[in-house]
């Protein structure tokens, strides 16, 4: 694991740490090098591994099957394509999912990379299935448009919603943002707040136009508003997204192609639009997904733990993936703690 | 004040009795009948009124000039004509909000009251001015209401958006569920929770499309979908309105649209769409508005406290105006005692 | 599993469900009785257990090894003596834990089984070991016991402090206090709340003296006062707990008291009295012990997850006391997942 | 004020706004200085005031009555004096609270005022009340100080509690804290925090022993055992006061106790003591102060927001005394806003 002591890092590694087919072999973290990772994170397990430091990562990665990258984007496209030669990689960030003539606009970057990002494969199993054997690079999706895409993907597949208008509202709880030492996210300025964030400007919106259109039956790319706002959540996150509903959608037929699309998937429960919770997917590897008609529009909603179906636990669906496990090994002996 | 010891009724009665020009002569309460008013709401002043029971709520009417009725809708829908006849009223349920033909589907009653429905005045001041010298019966706008018509209509009006297709995503402290006896309002399933509920059946709904109209240049009835969800606030209320942009709307012009509706108004704000908070406006009567536009959409963003301009802030601008006294008469020196 | 759907019962039952040595054969429930167990408490493994109504307890527990009792102290004391006749129980309520004296004063009722009480273990696996072989009802610590417990016991032992002014502060989050319908219990009158409740009068007073006192090196049983306190967390509980130093005590002495007593203990870790942490703690089977000296006090602290080791991974650890298993078997593999 | 956009400064500049016998002349505040004071305070008044600098503290002082500094310690200890030659001052750092000899181990700095220091009036109206005609400096409690004294010194006074052995247990507000830009103080790392700090060294401790003494009938400093703890508050404190109790103390007599000492007093209730809450008192000017006898010991609890009646809200008091105000001119019209 590079980038171990993030959020999302962090609970990768803790995951790894009890996986019964995994031997977590090096964890980075420039912040932590030298320290233990079982009594930072917080693990049971008696492991002795300490973090290294990022930058013996690469030297580090040559001894492993699948190096996960937790890094920032620019970080994880340098690196990823130089590990990529001997090991596979999971990048959670977001390096490897747009178009390269969209890295500017979006990450501020010229990508460095163009033929290593056209390869790479986007990780949502439950839309896109597991990654062909030659995959060197598996581009682990953004939280927000992981649900964002479960939530709206079968119902343009089945043309029971038009992809000509989608409109995504996101609410993220904080933990979403990082680790920050900076006032606007203490405790008291964001106990009580509610507030929308990068309006028109977010990265995740070229991300679910992008894959969006592969279910849009050859029409163009779907127009997608996007708008992220922070919730007083620690973690979990929730979209609600609005579209246009066809000739005879309804609600049961809605809920009909959900049902279908995610027949079988072990991380993904469909229930009623009012059930969609999250409280309920938080600490577990669940999205939840509900949605009903009303009026011309389709009202479609998801939730799921930001940390792990929005990042830790779909990064490791996709290390099983690639190192031909079972989807949810691993996985399968949390316990939601309820409450 | 009818029903003063609900969450609205109660911020509203602190407020009478911190006003300079009104006396408090009555508060109803069922609860609470008989008990001292200033120690159960935490009124500094030593007034000695005691609670009464709401069915001296009629009798106690007689003396005084303005009625405010902070009960269910069904109760104000028949207690509000009968006070008319010889006070006036400001009512902050849903009884006067809507057409009589509306309230079997959206409120689950019959409307017993159809004449004084229909000459009841819709009480948003900062859209619709000071109610007529004959108005007997204010109706005081629902709170996701007021906050997706300050959001919306000034841009209807200078025709900046268009109204057909009009999306508001509203997300909501949970005092605005009212006191509630209930596990699933209790602290631990909500601290860390946020879901839609009410999807497609809010009665907030056709409360925005019925006044959005108004703006709405003699074309039909606005098209408005609706999403209401639960977030951990105790107080406080942010929407998200999305509407199609006009031709040539550029995020100046609606900047500058919203400002010319809001010019001289004490209680909206119009800032940037990143500094629209719903903490910032918590504890003030304070609306906040900001809106961008992005590809085809506009988003607009209002923020308010739900129980001050979405209830009892409102209410106070309301009775403010039926009584002659300026707009901001008992609201202006509120402290925020930020944080 | 008697009682699975309250809180502790419901973490009882997700723990049991991924315990590698253990197999769930029945829950009850009156609430859920003929629901699925898997769906309603989140659990990932497909188990098609239903929860059986409560009537059903006794008739079910006879084809059992161990069953765990998590309802309430007056239903508990009738049923775990019929009970323990075939299998073994772990109690997680009060009935099992005072002197039948006791109970009119501190529980409300005269305890009907004396003898099966007289015989019951106390399982605080890190203070008072396994159960002896012929053990039959094992009574799980209350949450403020087995924190207050656990931040005093050793240093009465050690002689460093004095049993005979303990004062221990308690604080805990809400779901300590079960599953409520009640409007004190809400979200929006808890969310900004801290208050002392049944100071005097709370029922793990008598609990900590008693216990407390097998650490006493024979003096009369340490007088106790005890004060809990309401903090707005889901989960989580710390304690501090004020001793009289003894002569020569220091900080040095009494760290190294802790760490004799808790070493090679895997549910207890000593850290510096700053990194005690109901964060930290919160999702784990880990108590969190430190302290230090200040003029002539000990102030020790104790943090816990009230619903873990404040109850079902302790009962957890008493189970697998009785059945001959590691006393980490099925809580090996929890993760953090911080934050 | 001097230092008004930390949280304390930020709250006393809001009350001093609209109180209706002052006029606020000058804000400094080296962040926000030439910024407008009314749109950063969420101020509604008109008030055209922008902040100053720091550096520009000691020149507008010349032209007022009274100077309120919420700046640090070491800074008031070395403005203070200088002001004082020519206007009043009203202090709500640590500068001027305790014997200039304990200021290196308490603060960490030699004072260098100490005549002045020896000059200075500690301000607990309620325990000490008004500042004699000659005050120049009037030195405003600490928060925890407030409270804890408040809850302890008439137990003292009427020997229904001895001096002897008082135990203070502390739960304050992350406001407490001041603004942060620390990831230990974000809202994902506190938001199910409880913790201890500052064991055995917060300088609160020697402030409650010294003027706590003053009710001692002339015995020697009290013996002060004093732990605050982190609660995930955004306001709002609570102390728990364990004292000996005297022979023939009764839960009557003590709160007998606390009626006489604080009977017409504006700003402290005597409450029971399961009525004392942290969210009864915020957003008021009030502390609510409640006790009992269990066993050998005297509970006494005292509420209070940490910015008001723990800061600003006393600076107010002070500034009224000193210019010959009513004690609760300017804070009689708050509305609590409940909840």
């Amino acid at each position: 694991v590079v980038g171990a002591s993030g959020y999302s890092g962090a609970v990768f590694t803790a995951l790894a740490s009890n996986h019964p087919n995994l031997e977590l072999r090096f964890a980075t973290s420039d912040k932590a090098a030298g320290e233990p990772v079982a009594s930072r994170l917080g693990l049971p397990n008696g492991s002795k591994l300490r973090f290294s430091s990022h930058d013996d990562a690469l030297k580090l990665s040559h001894d492993v099957d699948v190096v996960v990258i937790a890094s920032s984007s620019e970080h994880a496209m340098r690196l990823a394509p130089v590990i990529a030669a001997h090991a596979r990689v999971v990048d959670l960030s977001g390096a490897f999912r747009l178009d390269a003539a969209a890295y500017p606009k979006w990450y501020g970057f010229e990508h460095a990379a163009a033929s290593e990002l056209q390869r790479a494969f986007y990780g949502l199993p439950e839309l896109f299935g597991p990654p062909p054997s030659e995959t060197r690079i598996v581009s682990n999706p953004g939280c927000y448009a992981t649900a964002g895409l479960l939530a709206a993907a079968p119902l343009l597949r089945d043309a029971v919603a038009s992809a000509d208008d989608v409109i995504i509202d996101g609410k993220s709880g904080i933990s979403g943002a990082g680790r920050r030492a900076d006032e606007a996210y203490s405790f008291v300025e964001l106990a009580e707040e509610v507030r929308a964030y990068k309006v028109g400007t977010h990265a995740h919106t070229p991300e679910i136009a992008r894959y969006l259109q592969r279910y849009a039956h050859g029409s163009a790319e779907p127009r997608v508003t996007f708008t992220p706002h922070l919730v007083p959540l620690r973690r979990g996150l929730l979209v609600t997204a609005y579209m246009v509903a066809r000739q005879g959608a309804t609600t049961e037929s809605v809920r009909a192609s959900l049902e279908r699309s995610y027949e079988g998937k072990s991380f993904v429960r469909v229930v009623g639009i009012d059930e969609v919770s999250a409280h309920a997917a938080a600490g577990t590897p669940m999205a939840l997904v509900g949605a009903c008609v009303t009026g011309h529009r389709i009202v479609s909603v998801c939730a799921l733990d930001n940390l792990l179906k929005g990042a830790a636990s779909q990064a490791m669906q996709n290390v099983n993936a690639l190192l031909g496990l079972p989807d949810a090994a691993g996985l399968s002996t949390y316990a939601r703690f309820a409450p």
